[in-house]
């Protein structure tokens, strides 16, 4: 695909700035992940990474990483540092301290994204050069073989639009008075599943010519245990939650019901298998590791219902803003919380049914 | 140097967004001398630049271009299309056509630049892969011999600070009730010299790390012939203009006299000997090309005062507004636009008497 047919998506970004509804102030979630994440990453780098053999195949003097999906910060800084520090340590361990590249990071978000506040607040003693990309994963953002590491956390999950049938009234996924899949009939979670098959696939693409050969991909992504229904899930049960706020308001004429039946998040979870059988159709890379893990403060986000609601109008306020009208979105947040409490049973019930998906994988 | 030494330069901005004040809406100048280069730039990367052993050397599948102090667009858009279509020209001409790489762009300017106007205002079918990379162009930016084509246009005027003594009381260089050195005392404008000096330095040692041996840094910067005084300048003749209106309005307690003394414009205008003498003590480029340039946009606008004060909004209200208080800048530019008035011969006598310099340097 030429840079000229990149396609501008539409998925809102995270809330900019750095107040107290901001993403910056309400990721802990994600900060823990990529902190579990940073034990498996050191390994994968360790002893699956061929370091000298990167660079020396692209002639490159610099080693160049992005982020791809990274909002705002500060989690992306600290994610990028691990991996460069990783990799030093690979050097260093190998006796090749002298030969330690310099490091370039990219990082990516859609145009929408806050760009002026990630740059500005990039870590003064960083130990890289930075650069800031704008557009969306889903097509191409970078030449060809001019990556050798790409990260994606907490992003993949976000599908490039929602499935056309799920708000075609004459379609059998038609998903009226629902606003996500997990509790739909199996057409709309079929269409769901296709729209996200999709997207994984020009994802891999598009990362497949940017990465040179043997450069790594790791993901990380919201998913289930195989086997399990993804309606049993956490993020499905604070879906719930909204949709059940969000049929309230329409019952009670704060918006309208044609409003809701309109309304459905561009998001899917899918499971190791599913994912696995993506990757290994599209071909162009081989699967390193997979990991399921389940951060604590998911388990303890559960006990408050506040708390949820904070960490999900961090990533939602945007998107919601845009179709319901931002002057709704005090009224639907506060309700949001109460009904939260209201769920707790549910909340915790579900609270380790949750997981993340942690994928390694290797440019053939 | 390495990237975490990098310090972060105090000169301000042009203005952001797209209102009337806008850079965006008032750099028809720029505009212009971009299309006057573009016939230079043709001609250099036509004859001078050897683009197959710049790749090759380099191993390198894309092409990799950067524009420091870019602001916000469109000129940095219409700047960059045209190195692209000059390199593609150079690989038809030879019959390569299916050779012709894939370009990366990165635009570069102070962390404090509005780069969420200009990501989201990159032309849709751009022929790059585009980065924005916040920083001083004083310092490096990027990775060592990761770049084929450097190009900065209007930018090296500005110094990375004022020099120390011109406002240090105890200094022969202070200089008091002036902004400026071109009207002031010979020590003033050796300390302005020696910065700027000092800045160049710098900013060719980190291109030269930068650059691909071979590699083209193409800079278009304010000058004035060889021989003729500094304050017979149309830059020099608005800034005394906006001193004059400072003077006044310290004059009538609108500001303090304390705040003019303090003020200094962080700016220098070379001639064409004095930059070809630091580029030669730098010793890590050869000078290919030299030229001096008039915009016709300059005559033009010294025949109204208000385009010349919209013009000089555009690239001081900021850095006025920090020093002298927002609430001032109304008023200042309302009586600065009735003076240009006042002074409309001597701005049509000099308006022939600023020159662009443009200078094609290739890395050693």
């Amino acid at each position: 695909m030429s840079p000229s047919t990149v396609t501008i998506l539409k998925s809102p970004p995270m809330k900019g700035g750095d107040d107290e509804y901001s993403y910056t102030k309400n990721s802990t979630f994600q900060k823990e992940t990529i902190s579990i994440a940073k034990e498996i990453i050191d390994e994968e780098i360790a002893h699956k990474l061929d370091i000298k053999g990167l660079l020396s195949a692209t002639s490159s003097s610099s080693f160049r990483i992005a982020d791809l999906g990274c909002s705002v910060g500060p989690n992306t800084f600290i994610a990028m540092e691990n991996v460069i520090e990783a990799v030093k340590h690979k050097y260093q361990s190998q006796g090749l301290t002298s030969q330690i590249p310099e490091f370039q990071v990219f990082f990516n978000d859609q145009d929408s994204n806050d760009f002026n506040t990630l740059l500005r607040s990039l870590p003064h003693k960083s130990p890289y050069f930075a650069a800031g990309v704008a557009g969306s994963f889903h097509a191409r953002l970078f030449p060809k073989s001019s990556l050798h590491f790409i990260h994606a956390s907490h992003a993949l999950h976000w599908l490039s639009q929602v499935p056309n049938e799920v708000v075609d009234k004459n379609s059998a996924a038609w998903n009226k008075g629902r606003i996500f899949y997990t509790t739909a009939p199996e057409e709309v979670r079929k269409a769901y599943a296709a729209q996200f098959a999709k997207d994984v696939e020009m994802f891999l693409d598009a990362r497949a010519k940017e990465l040179v050969a043997g450069g790594m991909l790791v993901l990380i992504i919201g998913s289930f245990r195989n086997g399990i229904s993804p309606s049993r899930t956490l993020a499905s049960v604070l879906f719930d939650i909204l949709e059940s706020t969000l049929l309230d308001m329409a019952k009670e004429g704060l918006i309208s019901e044609a409003q809701v039946d309109s309304f459905n998040l561009p998001i899917y979870f899918t499971s190791p298998d599913e994912m696995e059988h993506i990757i290994e159709k599209n071909g162009c890379f081989k699967i390193e590791r997979t990991e399921l893990f389940n951060p604590e403060s998911v388990v303890k986000a559960t006990l408050s219902g506040q708390a949820c609601t904070m960490h999900f109008r961090a990533g939602f306020e945007g998107m919601l803003g845009n179709h319901f009208g931002s002057e709704i979105i005090d009224e639907l947040f506060y309700r949001h919380s109460k009904k939260a409490e209201e769920f707790s049973s549910r909340l915790q019930a579900s609270s380790n049914e949750g997981n993340q998906l942690f994928l390694a994988l290797k440019r053939k």
